[in-house]
C-alpha cells in the first residue's frame, strides 16, 4: 500500500515505518499533476495543495480511499469533490492548537492593551498618553484586560481546549458554545439555543468555528446585536461563519467595540473591502496556524487504524 | 496617628479600619499644597503625586515617618529627597504584578506574531501574505513563537514571577537575572556575572529592572551585542536600564531583530527621538502598569507593622 506524503512541510518517515506492506513516497502538492508511478497509492497526504493538484488526484487515482489533511479545517479537500463513498476525508485538528491558541491570545491582548492603536500613534510619531500611565483597573462596561473578563469561545473543540486553560491563568472566565451541551476539560459548554444569554454576558467573544454550511453567518447581524457595545469579537476559524458586512456596521456605529479577524469571507482580503479601515477592525493574514505540529503521530494512528479495519480519528 | 490617602485611585479605608489610634485622610496629590490640618500626618500613601505636591509634602509635614508608594518604582518620591534617617520609603511592589506581566505577554506575543507589521500594512491597504499562510514551525535562529523559545527575564522580582509561569504554559523556557543567583519558583536566576553566556541563549530578553544607579544602561551597548542577532528585547521596567542609542544602532544594522519598549530614558518619549522609526521597534506609552490592584493589603500590613515597631514590607 502506497502513502503518499507532501514536500510542503516536513513529515519524518521514519518515524512512521514498521508496517511491512506500507510504502511513503514523497509528491509535491504544488504541482499540477501527480507522477504517474504514484497513482495507484491508496492514502493521500495533504498539506497546501493547489487546487489542480487535488483536481488531478481526485481524476486520476482510482484505488485512493484515505485522504489525511494536514489542516484543522480542510475545506481545499472538501471543495474538490472527491467521492465520499470511496474516500474518507480525515482532519488535522489537534495538530494546530498551540498555534493557533497563541495567535488568538495575542489577537485578545491586544485588543485588550490597544496595541493596534499605539502603533497608529507611533507612525505619527505620537505618544497615545491615553493608552498609558494612571488607568481605571479594570472599568465596568471596557474590555481592558482579561483578568475578570468574560471570554465566550463559540466552537469548543481542540484548539478552544488548549486556549481555554491560557486565558483562565489571566484571569479571564470561559464558557464554551458548540454543538453538543456538557462540561469538557473543566468548562461549562452550551449549545446554540443558549447564544442569546450567553453573548449578552461576554466581553470577548473568540469564533473557532470551521467553515461549513451549518457555521455560515452564524455571528450574524442578530448575535452581532447581542454582544454589549464594549465587546470584542475575534475570529481564527473561518471567515464565513462571520456576517462582515454587519460586523463592520455595528463598529462604524459603536454598537460593538472592537474586532480582530484572521480569517476571511474572501483571502487575501480585496483591495476594495471595507474592513481595510473600519473603526478598531485588526487584520491579520490567516496567520494563527499554518505550521502543523506533531503531523507523524495523527498520521500514524490513522494507518494504524486504516490497516486494522477500524474506524479513524477525525473524520469529517 | 493621621494616614493620609490620594484621591487618584480607589482606596476602601473601610478596609483598612479597627487600628484605634489611626485616622484616614484623603487629600489630592494633584494638588501644590496638602491641607493644614493634615500636615500632622505620620503616614503619607502616594499614587501619581505632582512634583509639587512631594515637595510640599517634604517642606511641611513635621511628623512624616512613612511613605507608602503604591507605584512599583516610586522614583518619583526618591528624587523629592525626603530625609531617609526620618522617613522609610515603601514601594508598592506587588501591586502591578498582573497588570504588566499582562501587557509584557501582550508585547511579546505581538513581537513573536509581528502584530505591529501587519498592522503596518493594514493601514496602506495591503495583505502582509509573508506573515499568513504556511509557514515554517519554529524555524532556528528566529523568534516566531514562544513555543520552545528561551526567554531570559532580568529583574526576577514581584512582576517576573507572575509572568514566568504564563511564559512556560505557551512553551518558553525561562531563565531570570537579579542580583541574587538561585532558583525561585522553579526558575533558575543567575547574578550578572552569567550575562555573557545567557544573553547568548536568548531568543527574548525581557527588561523588569528599577530605575536606580545601579541599573543604569544595564543593557549596554557591549551586552546587547552578546545577544543573538534574531533575539528580541522587551523593556516594561524603566527606560534608565537600556542604552537607547545603543539598542537602535543594533535594530538599524540588523544586530538585532526587534525590541518593544514600554518605558523610556524621557517619558513621553520626545517627538525628535529616532526610536519613533526605528525597525522593528514598537513604542507603547508606558501602559503596562498604572492600576494598583490589592493596595489595601499591602497598606494594611505595613501599617501594622509599623505598629507593631516591626520592620515594614518592600522598604526600598
Ligand atoms: N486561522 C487559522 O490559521 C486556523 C488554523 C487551524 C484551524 N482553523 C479553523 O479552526 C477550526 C476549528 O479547529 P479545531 O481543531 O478546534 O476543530 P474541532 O476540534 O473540530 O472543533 C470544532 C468545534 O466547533 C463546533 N462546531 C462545529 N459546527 C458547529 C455549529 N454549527 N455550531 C456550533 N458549534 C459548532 C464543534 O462542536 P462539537 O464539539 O459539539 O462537535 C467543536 O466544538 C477549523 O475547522 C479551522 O477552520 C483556523
Ligand atoms: N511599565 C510599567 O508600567 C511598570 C509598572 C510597575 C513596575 N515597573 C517597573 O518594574 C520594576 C520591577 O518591579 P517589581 O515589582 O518586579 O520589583 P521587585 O519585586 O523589587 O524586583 C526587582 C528585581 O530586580 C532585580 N534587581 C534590582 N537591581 C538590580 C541590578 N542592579 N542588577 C540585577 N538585578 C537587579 C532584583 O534582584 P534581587 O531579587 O536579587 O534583589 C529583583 O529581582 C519596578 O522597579 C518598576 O520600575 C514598571
Amino acid at each position: 500500500m502506497k502513502v503518499l506524503y507532501p514536500t510542503s512541510t516536513k513529515v519524518d518517515t521514519s518515524l512512521l515505518e514498521g508496517f511491512p506492506t506500507v510504502t511513503f513516497h514523497a509528491y509535491d502538492p504544488r504541482s499540477p499533476t501527480i507522477p504517474s508511478d504514484l497513482l495507484d497509492a491508496e492514502a493521500l497526504i495533504t498539506w497546501v495543495n493547489t487546487p489542480d493538484n487535488l483536481q488531478f488526484a481526485r481524476e486520476n487515482m482510482p484505488k485512493l480511499r484515505w485522504i489525511q489533511s494536514l489542516a484543522a479545517g480542510p475545506n481545499d479537500v472538501l471543495s474538490a469533490g472527491f467521492d465520499p463513498t470511496h474516500v474518507t476525508v480525515t482532519t488535522g485538528s489537534g495538530l494546530h492548537d498551540r498555534t493557533v491558541a497563541e495567535h488568538t491570545l495575542a489577537l485578545l491582548l491586544a485588543s485588550a492593551r490597544r496595541l493596534y492603536e499605539m502603533r497608529d500613534y507611533q507612525l505619527q510619531t505620537r505618544w497615545p498618553g491615553h493608552l498609558g500611565g494612571p488607568q481605571p483597573d479594570r472599568p465596568a462596561g471596557r474590555f481592558t484586560t482579561l483578568r475578570d473578563a468574560r471570554v465566550t469561545i463559540w466552537g469548543f473543540g481542540n484548539i478552544a481546549r488548549t486556549l481555554a486553560p491560557y486565558l483562565t491563568a489571566l484571569g479571564a472566565t470561559v464558557r464554551g458554545v458548540a454543538r453538543h451541551a456538557g462540561v469538557r476539560g473543566g468548562y461549562e459548554v452550551v449549545s446554540d439555543d443558549k447564544l442569546p444569554e450567553v453573548l449578552g454576558e461576554t466581553d470577548a467573544l473568540v469564533m473557532i468555528l470551521p467553515g461549513d454550511p451549518s457555521t455560515r453567518h452564524a455571528l450574524s447581524r442578530e448575535r452581532i446585536a447581542m454582544l454589549p457595545k464594549h465587546a470584542w469579537v475575534v475570529n481564527v476559524g473561518r471567515g464565513t461563519s462571520v456576517d462582515e458586512e454587519a460586523l463592520a456596521d455595528a463598529l462604524e456605529k459603536g454598537e460593538l467595540c472592537g474586532a480582530a479577524l484572521d480569517v476571511f469571507e474572501t483571502e487575501p482580503l480585496p483591495e476594495t473591502s471595507r474592513l481595510w479601515k473600519t473603526p478598531n477592525l485588526v487584520v491579520s493574514p490567516h496567520a494563527a496556524g499554518g505550521r502543523p505540529q506533531g503531523a507523524e503521530a495523527l498520521i500514524l494512528e490513522n494507518l494504524r487504524r486504516l490497516l486494522a479495519g477500524q474506524e479513524l480519528k477525525n473524520v469529517i
